[in-house]
């Protein structure tokens, strides 16, 4: 398996598809007039991923491909080359706001991650990590994450989670937000895991995510030296809906140790 | 007085000191490496404020400057023409994430606003407003804000304001969490009124602002015929901190009516 080849073509495809999503935008302000703003994102949704998955179908005929919009394989295992793909991360961003969206592209062997690429399509940025080579954006190299306490941390969290919702007591991080430096919120997890891997914010937490929405991610903080787990602690399972916690080292065992430990 | 003429030279001399602060990151991801980042940002807030001022003294001595590092004027009422200043707007972003902060300038006139400028200083955008005359972003003509519903709504709302804090019971906005669309918290007011004034967010609902804070864009989603007022529906004071609630028009009386009404 020539893995630079597959790295070169995964980050020249999702430039690619980035910019086939920028031209979409005839002017930028003018997609508020649409009427129908929810058919369009699905259109482009679709689009972007039926564009990836003709790349690598053509290419790579033996590589399996997820993907959000449905138009990839049925997978019940990780066997062999599997390309996880949520071709706009940030669907409501992308519709309501025109930025603040990414496409999210990784690569895994036996479940093992291989490439994490996150493309933040409107800033131009592409976050790219390989497992033993490290992490880059724009071809910068991405520092290891520091451990950093929880006083001086900022975090990414919904206001969602500590108000009553179906899937956790509010009780339960709510405390968590006094305790921090401050809290954030971008509506894109892609978009988030990369900015705990540039340092921007320190932990990310959610509740519920699809594993194209994290498969990139999660290779690219754990190549800094960062945590990635469920909320319970547990390792991330690529084939369902998981809890994410995504954290600088450190901050990950304490904010277990003090507000999710009574999750359990 | 040749209100073309300031406005010119805002809009110039706003440019100039995001170039400045751009020109201090020598790299952007090495700020980080830091020992002291507080003194870093301290000096950048304080060198930004005294290059404005120096500019608006020299061109208009007769004019009154209200900053928030303090090296401007000391006011208790706004006759005249007054310079409302914040260098560095975020400056927990600017700290963290070396972007998203802004400039914000505005120039009131007897207490009446005349030009509001923010300053997107990373991604080099201006949002731009002259009463009468329209707002723009870099130059391109932002629309007036149309009337939008609850349901439809995605809103700024730090976390801070649904769990326990100072200001305000948590549960008088929980239940609109669960109401809108989404949310989203940026850190940033002056960054976060702009998104409004772009129609990226639909409202903005934070609990203590400074006037430098919102002064310009409070002029700019005005123009565009958002409202803007205290969380108990009042006109803001542009000389003492303010809870402040800015949004779409329809989105504001009906927000107002069904939430903020619990706190009179």
């Amino acid at each position: 398996m020539n893995w630079s080849d597959i790295d070169t073509n995964a980050k020249k495809w999702t430039r690619e598809a980035g910019e086939r999503i920028r031209s979409s935008f005839s002017q930028e302000l003018m997609i508020h007039t649409k009427t129908s703003p929810d058919d369009l994102v699905t259109n482009i949704d679709r689009d972007t991923e039926q564009f990836l998955i003709e790349k690598i179908r053509e290419t790579y005929p033996d590589h399996q491909i997820l993907g959000e919009e449905g138009l990839g394989d049925k997978l019940d295992k990780l066997d062999g080359t599997v390309w996880i793909i949520d071709p706009i991360d940030g669907t409501m961003n992308f519709v309501h706001q025109q930025r603040n969206f990414a496409i999210s592209v990784a690569v895994y062997e036996d479940g093992i991650g291989k490439i994490g690429l996150i493309y933040d399509v409107v800033h131009d940025e592409l976050y790219h990590a390989k497992p033993g080579e490290g992490a880059f954006l724009n071809d910068i190299r991405l520092p290891q994450l520091e451990e950093v306490e929880v006083e001086k941390a900022v975090i990414a969290l919904n206001a969602t989670w500590v108000t009553e919702n179906k899937r956790i007591d509010p009780t339960i991080l709510a405390p968590l937000i006094k305790r921090v430096r401050g809290t954030r919120s971008y509506g894109s997890a892609a978009l988030e895991m990369a900015y705990v891997a540039t340092g921007r914010i320190d932990a990310y937490i959610t509740l519920r995510l699809s594993p194209w929405d994290f498969a990139a991610g999660l290779i690219m903080v754990q190549e800094l030296g960062g945590k990635v787990t469920t909320l319970l602690g547990e390792p991330l399972n690529l084939l369902e809906q998981n809890s994410v916690f995504v954290s600088k080292p450190g901050l990950h065992e304490e904010i277990s140790k003090d507000y999710l430990s009574k999750l359990k």
